[in-house]
């Protein structure tokens, strides 16, 4: 059945398309990640005075997804999740000790991982990154060790290799916005290119690159991995957005980064390219709630980055393109699913490789369909804190970013199509749905391997 | 420039329309005002379970308004404000004692208040209001009293005239929602036709009959306001709508609103009225938290119903039809403006008459101009609570819908542009900020002239 529609909607492409007629056969990927933007971040989410009119419109033109989720509340495990489709327990890139890669850790994504790019390259797509890694900044972890063609970005977070002791807010009371204080390099492929990277152009450098990309991969196929580096703090913006948004310097971040989306996607369609390519614009994370107005905001959500809270791991997802059904989808979906949906696309079959933990979204994007994902583990690091079932939420850790970890017994439970800020807790009314959820836990617990910790420190 | 500009748009209509020859020269108003619904409970203002897709398309096909206030906080002064385009508190519609109009009040609007449906009968509009009252039930000062012609809704809440002493939520223990418990008429024009009203088609109903009146207004010019008497508790939907909503009961009364709109907004287009009627989707105050999951949410903003937090007052609002300029606009504009920006657009001078406190906002609706809204004052009651100048407000004082009164000295102060959720207070920073502030609140209080008190109870 969807084989057959998938084939359909072949001759339509031939039929309709006046285009680029060698390539009309295979579609083209481009997944947009911001870094820390929260669920409510986005006009069209909810957010007042932060104008996105190209996310609002490429809403409109795709699908706009209300329950979906990052599989992890911190960058590393959230990014070694959307590329493998596997949950980052199962390859080590969650830990108990360290939250994310740090400049000193010693190790990155493992090799026996297979990354979206990897997998694609074998079917002979063209494939880059540009923007932050975040996955092993030794060279055997790099990019290019990893399926990518190209690589042009920064290899870990944009707040990392301080070399000053100033407290965050002291570098914004200077005239100048001075990404100095970090040492972070770009690099090109294996090689820096510039340290301390400027980060003041580098959302416009990094949507450029990507124009750049699309040009130069036009007669292929190919698969883009923008991963934006902002709005983790420190916030940069270049000159032509400083100060333009009502929301302050988040603000300016965020219309920037809006700015090089509506101008990849004019430049899509100016290719003719928006007839095969599909655009996926999510994020790693909820926002970083402890720097106040320098962080984003979750909506209506409770909590933020770092919890297993809703505002910590549910963020916006828009799919954009190839002929994919408009219309708002509030049924659940994860980063972990845009591997196998790809996949399932590009007609590409994974059985035989590793064992995944996302689940193909295609019948949803392309026939009306219904997701099949039922559930969401939540993981803290390398602990099961929450588990969503259909509806139901159980807690049976929560924490806050700072404050100390509290067990459940009995979990909490929240009905979170009813309830999406998790304000009623319902579990004293519901034990039989408890224990349900409990006995699925023990299934995904008992199913699951966990690989060894990879975000050692040197020492 | 204002009036040049509309004498080319009229050319332009006669021009390009094909429709309705005898009166492109006027326009029509519709204003559609639900009760109680929340900053959040529109899909496009960021809820991930309750579908209006009738909304989402009004907002992108016309102006969708982020900082858009009612003029209070509860049911009675913010329908008086919205129908006179004055501040609650100079027609005596905001108290001391009490919050608004009850089955045993007294009186209702002044004789000497002016309303929009007055204003324009003059002009020979037809007008009619479809729904929930609230401004006074003994004949005089029903609608027809009032400036309307047509009346077919209730007095007051939905929750009056309760005839047992069931808590609330012992009513949806029963197996079939029992609008029977609520003794509230359901009237048309002088005359009580329905006791109790049917709850549970009533939504539909009120949209059904906009839809007859519009038909039967279709040759003249008209103002239909249509004040829908949900989603304040007790919530009802009809058969078609019950349990559809994944936000439960909450979620099935938006969505049954939302498709009445989506009705509407079809048949003014298959009368080709949508080129000369202005249709206005806003709500009369926040969601009334205390009623859990039967109750609304503000989305990102703080607090809700019966109180001077944004989530208290600021609402959705949509503004579509008639030429309007579409794209999201985050200036402020309040359910005060209504008054000023109708006879602007239809050329009806008002300047003997009252005065108002609402502006002009026509030129952005139709010439991407700025709004002159600059201040709204956040009355509790009769008393002063907040004041917003430009993206500063100014907190007085606080409360929670139960909980005690606060005074802040120094008043606190919050940056709404920057800060939408009311979390930062920077007060500390800021004196001169304050005091310019409190120098614009005193000259407001010195301009603002109180009527007698309207909402005195019989014993």
């Amino acid at each position: 059945m969807k084989i057959s529609i998938r084939i359909l909607l072949f001759f339509v492409l031939i039929l309709n398309c006046s285009c680029n007629k060698t390539k009309i056969d295979k579609y083209n990927y481009i997944v947009i990640f911001t870094d820390d933007m929260g669920y409510g971040d986005i006009g069209v989410y909810g957010h007042p005075t932060i104008n996105t009119p190209y996310l609002d419109k490429m809403s409109v033109e795709g699908q706009k997804w209300t329950q979906f989720y990052s599989a992890a509340s911190v960058c590393t495990p959230s990014r070694a999740a959307l590329l493998t489709g596997r949950l980052p327990v199962r390859s080590g890139m969650a830990s108990s000790v360290n939250r994310v890669l740090f400049p000193n850790s010693k190790y990155g994504i493992p090799k026996s991982e297979i990354l979206i790019a990897e997998k694609l390259k074998d079917y002979n797509y063209k494939t880059a990154i540009i923007g932050k890694w975040h996955l092993g900044h030794n060279d055997e972890f790099l990019p290019l060790n990893h399926g990518f063609d190209y690589y042009y970005g920064i290899p870990y977070s944009n707040d990392m290799d301080k070399i000053n002791n100033n407290p965050y807010w002291s570098e914004y009371n200077r005239d100048e916005l001075n990404s100095k204080s970090y040492n972070v390099p770009l690099m090109e492929n294996f090689k820096i290119i510039e340290r301390p990277a400027d980060q003041t152009t580098i959302t416009k450098r990094f949507s450029e690159k990507v124009i750049e990309l699309v040009n130069h991969y036009k007669e292929d196929n190919f698969f883009i991995y923008l991963a934006h580096s902002l709005p983790h703090i420190p916030l940069y913006a270049s000159d032509e957005f400083l100060g333009k948004s009502k929301r302050g310097l988040y603000g300016d971040v965020i219309e920037e980064i809006d700015f090089g989306i509506g101008q990849i996607l004019s430049e899509l369609k100016k290719l003719k390219l928006e007839k095969n390519t599909i655009v996926v614009f999510t994020s790693d994370n909820g926002p970083w709630l402890t720097y106040k107005t320098h962080g984003g905001s979750a909506g209506l959500l409770r909590n933020g980055k770092g919890t297993t809270w809703e505002g910590g791991m549910r963020v916006p997802a828009i799919f954009w393109g190839a002929g994919i059904v408009p219309k708002s989808v509030n049924e659940m979906g994860s980063t972990l699913d845009l591997y196998p949906t790809f996949m399932s696309i590009s007609n590409i079959s994974h059985k035989d490789d590793n064992e995944l933990d996302g689940v193909d979204l295609s019948e949803v994007l392309f026939n009306n369909g219904s997701s099949p994902r039922e559930v969401m583990p939540f993981y803290k690091g390398s602990e099961l804190y929450a588990f969503r079932y259909k509806n139901y939420k159980l807690h049976l850790k929560t924490s806050s970013w700072f404050s100390k970890v509290e067990t459940h017994d009995p979990p909490m439970l929240f009905d979170l199509d009813i309830d999406p800020s998790e304000k009623y807790n319902i579990s004293e009314e519901n034990p039989e749905k408890i224990n349900e959820i409990l006995k699925i836990i023990n299934i995904h617990k008992e199913k699951i391997v966990f690989g060894d910790d990879q975000l050692e420190s040197r020492d």
